[in-house]
């Protein structure tokens, strides 16, 4: 941590900002140039609180040099964490590395017909993971809010038919029970990226979650609250960005492809990419899909639905099953580019692959 | 709504909509110009679904015309709402029309002296309203995360003793019942300005509730917010702007002063605004809430601490409550050049002022 | 255009409208409904001033149906523009259509060793256009400001030595007659996105331009900047995001991958991506120039240097040719995914290739 | 100036680092901790370019202590700058200090007896600069794009029958000589905050300049910005905010209320806010300029005109001048509040107040 001292600080408070810092059990270096006073401390930085120094009358600025995650951080966990995700029936999909995941299905599971139907089409076109909402997070109150436990029962069935594992959103801390007896990955979607209960919630779980950057979270703030998860042991975090807010607003978001390299530059996580919310129009969902693992994403979640102007819910943005098949042969190709690739049936358990967060 | 097609709309495409709108009991304007076919759809908006129409191929836009919330709207609603909180012993504090309100005390809640003697403080100066923090929402999961239930009850012995109404923040679904047994007022935070049964939640007590703008929150999607608790029967929302996350980083947030007057217009509901999370740094905090008051504000919520560096959070953005003191000086004057006043005592309930809520 | 009256409009505040619209030769289209009326403007849109008709008391809002820009829309071109870039000595380079460039060099000019010695690299690495600053827009008053004229020589010479077109930046109306001697293409920097008197310039020249979208553009405005240049006669431009302000700093700006698509969706013009300026890092840049290519861009523009922390300005962005090298076969490799493809000779003029704006 | 090394810098990188730094007659302050080493630089950090550290193999970050900007700091000037406007025909308008300034006009300067009648009805409500276009900036090639020279003279006629100070804006460098002989202030508009050649030609001026903050400038880039102007001897800058881009899309842009008192901190320049540019609508306009003279802006910039949906340009925001009259009023408390006031007729030079730049 490096702390600036304002032009006017007088040696009296320099002295005592020394004194605090060397009484945490730390080490102060003091650099006095022409114009300013500054004060390097060396030691665990998490053992001083940026705040308290901050708010001491003659700090003009408190530089953190450490991350303030941990657990997340590449620094601390060198190699790519791969996620290892049961299958329902046998196999394990991978995430990670060099294994790219492609997640499918309806944006909200409708009805038991429809998700069954799907979830064949998109396991055919080449996705391995299934998605669909059962709890769906509405800007309007007068929305449909999802069918709730009975549509989890339908997932499960359909995931349980195709072998496919079942990825569904949480959103209150009081679902996490029953959501956890259904699904086989928990989605914390963008309005809940700084649930910070919920957060812990699902981190006492042990099942896979999915995090989608918020709206308005910084990296940072995302990769904080994937340490929120982790800090409870479970350690298979994936990483979505999804689009944030800017002034752009042709399309619903905007969808921040440098994301993908920077949070896994910072961490050793999966990162993957929802193209469907941050395009909201579906014939932007395949050239966003393509950057996507172009740019080095570990997988793809997109919204497929056999009759988009009949959906409950995001009907704009859903692809039809065979576009969604000819996007996947793309992907397929540009993945190979980047020597990676994506499996199109589960890989046997401890198999072939690295795993990675067994070395975490 | 207008639904405005794609220049090669044929004219079955064109029939097929109008006969889907038709269906649905609504009148179907058509506009042929010689660049585009314009649909305008007369009736109850809310009976189509816009998705449905912009999901259909061909369509290019679906404008609405409608505000897509109700009970929210000016429009419904035509005279300021005066939310009314009773006070611990006697008398109510009242928000909006031309009545401001001083909200102030500590971010958390730190131990019951302190808590007490902050309450004297803010009372002293003006404030009618404390707050104080139990439950914190933090963005590191290594931070101090709140007394929690022992708080709360220092949080209303303090208002108890000053005859102030106590407002402190909700996080989680759970937490919803053991707080409104403590607290007088909820606050909805930023960063739940969309957990939308959190919302629903509040929105079933009978409590007032201070919902808080989201950083990516639009002006629209925070009164779709309010519309979650109104439409629960919970009339008393006080809307809080408190900064939105911009490319400007040089303070925490920026403060979106129009969403002031914007809000006030499209809406009866009162709003108030919180300069200290918005700045992040102290210094800042009186140039910004004198802005509040003077752009409309129904009043402000403010932290103060008599120590900010030994504060366990936010300690950069907590006033001196002498500063605070000479601080109410200033915005009452303001309010008067705008016709209206901060009380400082408790109005004695039914009495004097208009209550607005009983025309909603 | 579609008006949209307050609810509170009178009868005779409409039929004043009307007459005014009626007036200009236009029809108006009359929808009652319960809660608003709104009337729709059939004729030739850019006939009213939208403003005009905003500024009335009673008017809620107006919508345009029709986008303001004419010669830039796809709408009224449909088919892709090729830019054919004619070489010093003997061929051109196409942009557009299945056509991708890859333009690369320094971001300054330096001396001219160094010009000749980046161009051979970058050319060898696959490169057909060359890039380099010779009056370049820094943040600072005291930095570099650029070597002028005689970088254009330097550069020039380094063009003709090696059949590349030469792109440098133009920043002063009053350089665009001494720029336009040296120079193949214009460079419009992003700073410069609206400073309408040079675009107005630049089409009155007969060279193609290379149109950075600005940090605060939208998509529309860009589009409308375009539109200044071609409303001169010059149709050759070609389109390139480079970055936005966005509240996320981890990299310098954030690049709107979406605004590939969403551009050529809108217009016939080429797009391109300058992934150095967008990262400001380089190694951020070949994963956002795969992710460019992945979407559909027409080409990317990168900023390569021998020995990026001697640079004089912008090193930290710089590759080194090898990296160049590399990225290269990325990208072509990426390109053939989509049907297109980088031709690393110059092709033959008014051969193998369509060329776009025979058909404008 | 810190440099941050990587975790894995070497010890023969840190050496290297050291005498490059060395080399340039700076000390390096070596802080070894157990993850990371940190240098600090002490010495005029102007002589070190951080882009030549960050560029370095090994470098993380590089953090400047030093503000960029020189002669725009408040550390380099600590009283506040008043500038002295002459007026046409005798005494000053101030602004700066204590000193508040009202600037008011139509947009564009349609014709020579609006100007006149507009002038006239300002002054009589409390303006004392009247402004008025000349070269408009317009997004669209086809919009009105200002009467130019012709403009100009009604202006300055206007301004001497009413002993009024005239600004208008500047748009191109091949103008600055002629508006020279017109204008007594230049006005940069927001698309030309970093249009660097106009930025030094009305530095060598000796007219003073309202620099308007870019749409998506950093509060530091308009701090730079100002520098380009005062490093060419011209210390006459006003800083103006009028509104950044951001998701908000309700009103045109997003008034920075912050960026108000921050640049004040800042810098010792006077600070004036532009509500009618911010909110494009004339309900939102006294609201905004409200809060900017509560905020601590040393004055306003609106635009007035007699019949608005009449108007040739920014109709929508034209406020009528009675309601500018009511406006000043409140504007005129509202100082007072703050120790400040509106001169409403000039003040003779060099009496009364003090003039901040003699002591620069």
């Amino acid at each position: 941590m490096i702390v600036i001292l304002k032009p006017e600080a007088t040696d009296a408070l320099v002295n005592d900002i020394v004194s605090q810092i060397e009484a945490l059990g730390l080490q102060a270096h003091l650099s006095r140039g022409q114009f300013r006073t500054v004060i390097g401390v060396v030691g665990e930085e998490a053992k001083v609180d940026a705040e308290h120094l901050k708010a001491i009358t003659g700090v003009e600025q408190v530089l953190p040099i450490m991350k303030p995650y941990k657990l997340a951080s590449r620094e601390f966990h060198k190699d790519d964490t791969i996620v290892e995700i049961p299958c329902p029936n046998s196999g394990v999909v991978l995430v990670g590395g060099n294994n790219c995941v492609a997640i499918a299905g309806p944006c909200a599971a409708e009805d038991e017909a429809m998700v069954h139907q799907l979830a064949r089409e998109v396991k055919a076109a080449g996705a391995t993971v299934l998605r669909g909402g059962a709890y769906k997070p509405r800007t309007s109150p007068y929305s449909f809010q999802g069918h709730g436990e009975e549509a989890l029962k339908w997932l499960k069935d359909a995931g349980r038919e195709n072998n496919m594992p079942v990825i569904t959103e949480v959103m209150d801390t009081r679902h996490v029970a029953t959501i956890e007896r259904y699904t086989d990955i928990f989605q914390i979607g963008a309005r809940n990226m700084q649930n910070f209960n919920l957060l812990f919630e699902v981190g006492r779980t042990r099942k896979p979650v999915v995090l989608k950057r918020g709206l308005a979270g910084s990296i940072g703030e995302w990769l904080m609250s994937a340490e929120y998860v982790l800090s409870q042991g479970n350690r298979d975090v994936i990483l979505c960005e999804r689009g944030i807010k800017t002034f752009e607003t042709t399309l619903r978001y905007t969808l921040d492809i440098s994301a993908v390299p920077v949070a896994k530059q910072l961490s050793h996580l999966p990162v993957i990419v929802d193209p469907s919310h941050a395009a909201g129009d579906r014939q932007y969902v395949p050239s966003l899909a393509r950057a996507a693992i172009a740019a080095g994403a570990d997988g793809i979640m997109v919204e497929c639905h056999d009759c988009p102007s009949k959906a409950m819910c995001d009907g704009p943005q859903a692809l039809l099953p065979e576009t969604f098949s000819e996007l996947m042969k793309q992907l397929a190709a540009i993945a190979q580019v980047l020597g990676k690739r994506f499996t199109e049936t589960p890989t046997p358990r401890n198999q072939g692959m690295p795993v990675g967060h067994n070395v975490f």
